[in-house]
């Protein structure tokens, strides 16, 4: 009998692991069990289907069930739920959820790869009608339902972090009042609070009713109930970020590590052996601060399932870790970061000096320049480059890239001042605003 | 007496070494020598202006000589040309072109940085009128009477380097009628031949008559001459490059570098003492051969002339040497590159693989995702990143910044690939095109 590989999960970590499987071993058998009834899908594109910006939500679909049987060899068996693991036993239990019956399954090799579920906070009438989520196609198919059925007049949309911004902006664009309440301070907590302020205007600038300090005592039907009084909506989405889905590996013994998340090496291996783990289930080690982090981005998904799959399928490859970088454009503007940011910093006991500007995002004379403003954290001491951040217009936000390079090939902020980027009046001022941010953090180290 | 700096010139390599060297130095007096009447402009904004995008030229100037006087107490002169330097009796000989008149000047310190003028072939009618270079505010002013005046219903520009181009659209844009001649088989020979067929097609998508393996014979008035024919011309752009004004430098015995360009150190110095150049007259270490370089970039000039004003301010500044990126976009493309092409590291005997990818500019489903095209090349061995190409739609270019990083920070692919990038739908597809051609790279060097 040929080796069985069983994969618990459908999506990024679980599919790019299955596939780089097979590529190294032909002979392996590999089953995949997603709970759900899809597969190897872009769960970031869901906000521009729910706002009409992208036809189709299959359009969103990297890989079929029947492409990855076709093409790869992979029993996919979708609305089959793992309920249970026996590492000792070397074994699976599993719901077939179409046919209310359990079974077993043996592995020899196994990757878990069960992904993240949206937080729900345990307030009164959080289990009622018109919540969503924003996590699986399933949940975007009930979101466009209650679009299609006009029930999304009033909408409020709880967390201001990345899919909340994201949500909110597609529903301004399907002419909802748009609610936004946020208990912190300011949107998007892994920003720095002056450039959080920034994509605080920018939302409220695009129509919508952002309530920051304000805490969610409840729902009820047609109405979410804060410190500050009741919001008016008919749809209620859910933007409290995720947590882990790792109740199941845990609870089978392998070791946790960040926020929960099942603990997995520079291999995507768990604490057991032939068992490895990747994605949004999975932590990771943060590259700057050297301790274990939870990022879960499509991003980290797709690599570290990758990894997981190189290694299952008897090749030899290694997770680099994460940095933390993210990006999204919503309401008019790009926001991006990478590496620590302040908070991270102190958190993780690094001291640093900023470094910011406000810049434009092509020369200042050219009719299409507009407002860019970005920072960057650069270490004591070494001036080795630590993160940045950066908020603006169209344009703005893939210049992080150049950051996040320059922060994990360890550069000092000297070196990077130095690099010789790209420059024409069309597409950039003539000193890359991140370049002059690190310019003025080297001022600061130096005290001058 | 002060110590006295004299500068050769009035633009970015003279007024960034100029103000450095006062924040260094506030005892120095500082003269300024500039043939022209302008100081410190963006050069790369003309096609702009005479696009009719920008609507003044004024717009382009950074710093009058007015504002170098009053901010930076540089005595700047213009309309004077510096006509010999006797490097024995540390002396420059000036014309006063106003008032023709011919002086002498003594200084303790020189910065030579007499930047570069057009190529002008020996052809018949070369100098007759309607022909334009594209190198001064003055070229400016001359190419927008001729516009004002409607002498430009027939333009041909001969050349089609980064100048060539962006002067090709801007008359597009005026309604001209334009041809484009160009000697070699492709636009843009800093970039390799598949990349040049990539712009080839959207020079002529946009209008631009480009006729390629075409050598120009001469000009006559309403005409240009080519082996394959006449072309009508009521105004001729000439975009055949620039040569360093190197000729004064080299006259008074200094050492010329690459491609006769003055030779100048990593700090700026000449092979004489206290004298220093920079920018378009100056040659450069190539960051990636090792080897002189000479590249006549608005970007080199800024970065080196502060390395030289740091340096003859008393202070310690070093230039790390050019890496070649450049950028522009013309015709609704972004052209990018950066470090060494096919034909550079041919040159340089560099043995390098190439990975290319066909890939687009935000996720494939998004409604607002174009083409691009990107290449890398990769060192044979060390697998360390040598350069990349990109041709694209809006948003492509910039992604030539990390191709530079990696470059310089001597990343190989693999560690290029592993880098945590920025990526959502709206703003980039899945995976970083670059590093799917890195991977692609590393694949040839596997020989899988």
């Amino acid at each position: 009998m040929p080796d069985r590989l069983v994969i618990i999960g459908g999506d990024a970590a679980a599919m790019s692991a299955a596939t780089n499987a097979r590529r190294g071993r032909s002979d392996l058998e590999i089953v995949a069990l997603e709970r759900g009834c899809d597969t190897s899908y872009s769960a970031c594109g869901i906000p521009y289907v729910v706002g009409g910006e992208v036809g189709d939500l299959d359009d969103l679909v990297v890989k079929t069930p029947q492409d990855l049987r076709n093409d790869f060899r992979i029993d996919v068996r979708t609305r089959h739920e793992v309920v249970g693991i026996d590492l000792d036993a070397g074994r699976v239990e599993v719901r077939a959820l179409d046919r209310d019956r359990t079974l077993h399954l043996g592995f020899d090799l196994l990757h878990i790869a069960t992904g993240a579920r949206p937080v729900r906070p345990d307030l009164p009438g959080i289990d009622g009608p018109g919540l969503y989520g924003v996590q699986t196609l399933e949940d975007a198919r009930e979101l466009l339902r209650a679009v299609d059925a006009g029930r999304c007049r009033d909408v409020v949309v709880v967390g201001a972090g990345y899919i909340g911004l994201e949500m909110a902006e597609a529903f301004v664009r399907r002419r909802a009042r748009v609610t936004m309440v946020e208990a912190s301070s300011q949107p998007l907590g892994a920003l720095d609070p002056e450039l959080g302020a920034k994509v605080a205007e920018a939302v409220r600038r695009f129509g919508v009713d952002l309530r920051l300090d304000t805490e969610v005592e409840g729902f009820s039907q047609g109405a979410v109930h804060t410190a500050d009084g009741d919001v008016a909506a008919d749809l209620v989405v859910l933007g409290l970020g995720v947590r882990p889905n790792s109740e199941l590996a845990i609870d089978a013994g392998l070791d946790a590590g960040a926020k929960g998340a099942i603990r997995a090496d520079h291999r995507q291996r768990t604490s057991a052996a032939q068992v490895y783990a990747a994605g949004d289930c999975a932590d990771a080690l943060h590259q700057v601060s050297r301790e274990r982090a939870y990022i879960p981005l499509g991003t980290v998904a797709n690599r570290a399932g990758r990894v997981a799959g190189v290694n299952l399928g008897g090749g030899y490859a290694t997770f680099p870790g994460v940095l933390g970088t993210a990006i999204t454009r919503v309401c008019e503007v790009e926001i991006a970061r990478t590496g620590l940011s302040e908070h991270e910093a102190d958190e993780a006991g690094i001291e640093y000096v900023v470094g910011s500007v406000q810049s434009t995002t092509r020369a200042g004379y050219h009719p299409e320049a507009e407002r860019l403003d970005a920072k960057v954290l650069v270490e004591k001491g070494s001036t080795r480059m630590l993160g940045g951040q950066v908020v603006g217009a169209d344009r703005a936000g893939k210049r992080i890239d150049v950051v996040a390079a320059a922060v994990t090939a360890r550069m000092t902020a000297a070196e990077f001042v130095d690099l010789d980027l790209a420059y024409a009046p069309a597409v950039s001022p003539l000193w890359e605003p991140f370049q002059i941010a690190a310019r003025h953090a080297l001022a600061n180290v130096d005290g001058t």
